[in-house]
């Protein structure tokens, strides 16, 4: 079926708008049933199976001006398979449920769908059902299924003794959001950083096998995501600011915006960067950036922060 | 945490909810790791798994002054579990995306989520995962992942020869929706229909033991169903109106807004009866509406239909 490229949802109706959608998500290999009937049918063989879920709502998780269709799907992609990396698993199925305004622009539901499948590409993930409906503003819901071969890495494994290390770009994609947020479009890297984050994909697996006692994704902030796993695993952390190399682009960005570059790293998420404890040195590709000891406090250099730490939804 | 019984959301707070919102749901023992980490992980034990996604949206698929929260999580739910139900299986993990306006009730949240529950308890299924963020509108998004233990029943199965036939009522909800719409509460066992469906939630499986060829569950409405099974499985399908006994309380309805009660049974969808082919007489619990013959049209007593036949979301 086919309907005029300018066409709205609305004008280029569900079920065309469906079919053209399914087009652009691949199978994969333990697909049995792809999008189409009642509910997707697959073979999974072994190993636990780890389930996510994340809602990304138009001008909150996202704005259609500051970034392409494309850009959206891909980081509402990475968002979700960044949740099944901290578990030290991979992803290998995803459902998008899609409420979009009749007026929305057919090709902009495409064009994500696009994006969104070109990240799900770079870990062999596939698409694999979804759900389309109208509503006043743009909301994405998305859900990820994927694979632990060994166990997964939980956030509450932490102990006192471990270190805290991370993996991936950190504050990158919150200075661009700093400077989009201003009117800017440059630093362009920064920009495009949180335009398509690019988590550390191959590390989650990585960690689990280097034996990781504890893991989370940072999308909320990285000193908040530090509280997420204190709490689960009822210790104290110390983040140490002299771990950080601060990349030239974010020193750029704190001088324009009269703010210090560290607080992109210390509560940016977006990122999708990974935060691990582990009892002893961590792999290649993960930076030590504090310890971990008893209590329950999250600490900068040994003192509380009162910067920025994260993202609430409320 | 808790907080004041007349809190918003947004008063409440993200993480205090989310807490009071966990406890409401009981896991399973598949679930080896519930709601509150990066992901969700699940023992899966054998069999195809299927999964599905829905989202609902306040004011089209729900309207809060219609039904009660707990209403709406229990139709919510319903409407998942019966995707896995028309695959002949058996669901056994959920997700919840809900997002919500700041100054909606808590309460409401709380009151959903517990509706919600209580019907996948109906089935032994579990909340394994959520996500909560603000909106302009309350949309829900639920991912239903189920088992079969025998291969699962497509759409596309239907044979010239076959039999149709219906599984649970059908009609009822589209009755209480009509009476909704026109300000009225009653006759009250169609409101309460429309409020909290019954699917027949053993019959899915039952189907696909005694030989099923197509299944599908009528959410959208029964010919447009029928038209789904018809064009995946490239038969036509008669329905015969002479096959439904039409209840007294659609009868009273018809007669109120001056509508053929057929037109509810026809066109209804909310009540997610299942719709199934069997190459001989279909289980005890099933009723023969009609037959697959070659061809591809979907016709009512052997002429085209010009009544309502479902609903399209744009």
């Amino acid at each position: 079926m086919s309907f005029p490229a300018d066409a709205t949802v609305s004008e280029a109706g569900e079920f065309p708008l469906i079919e053209r959608l399914r087009d652009l998500f691949p199978q994969g290999e333990q697909v049995l049933v792809g999008p189409g009937d009642d509910a997707a049918v697959l073979r999974i063989r072994q190993g636990h199976v780890v389930v996510s879920t994340d809602v990304l709502v138009e001008n909150r998780h996202f704005r259609r001006d500051w970034a392409s269709a494309a850009d959206i799907g891909h980081r509402a992609a990475a968002a979700n398979l960044s949740d099944v990396n901290a578990m030290g698993g991979r992803a290998h199925s995803l459902t998008i449920g899609l409420a979009a305004p009749r007026d929305l622009p057919a090709q902009w539901a495409l064009d994500f769908a696009a994006g969104f499948a070109e990240e799900c590409a770079l870990v062999g993930a596939s698409v694999v059902g979804g759900d389309l409906t109208s509503a006043e503003e743009v909301v994405v819901a998305v859900t990820v299924i994927g694979s632990c071969l060994q166990s997964p890495v939980l956030r509450s494994g932490a102990r006192p003794g471990d270190v805290l290390a991370l993996a991936g770009r950190q504050g990158w994609a919150a200075g661009g959001l700093a400077v989009l947020g201003r009117g800017f479009r440059s630093p362009r890297i920064l920009v495009e950083a949180y335009r398509r984050p690019e988590p550390p994909y191959d590390e989650g697996a990585a960690a689990a096998e280097a034996g990781a006692t504890a893991m989370i994704d940072v999308s909320d902030g990285l000193l908040a995501e530090a509280r997420h796993l204190a709490e689960a695993s009822g210790v104290a952390i110390d983040v140490r600011r002299d771990a950080f190399e601060i990349p030239e682009p974010l020193h750029a960005v704190g001088a324009a915006l009269g703010a210090d570059p560290i607080q992109f790293i210390l509560g940016g998420g977006d990122d999708h960067a990974l935060l691990a404890t582990f009892p002893d040195a961590p792999p290649a590709g993960w930076l030590v950036i504090g310890s971990v000891t008893s209590g329950s406090a999250v600490t900068v250099d040994g003192a509380a922060y009162d910067g920025p730490t994260g993202w609430t939804h409320f």
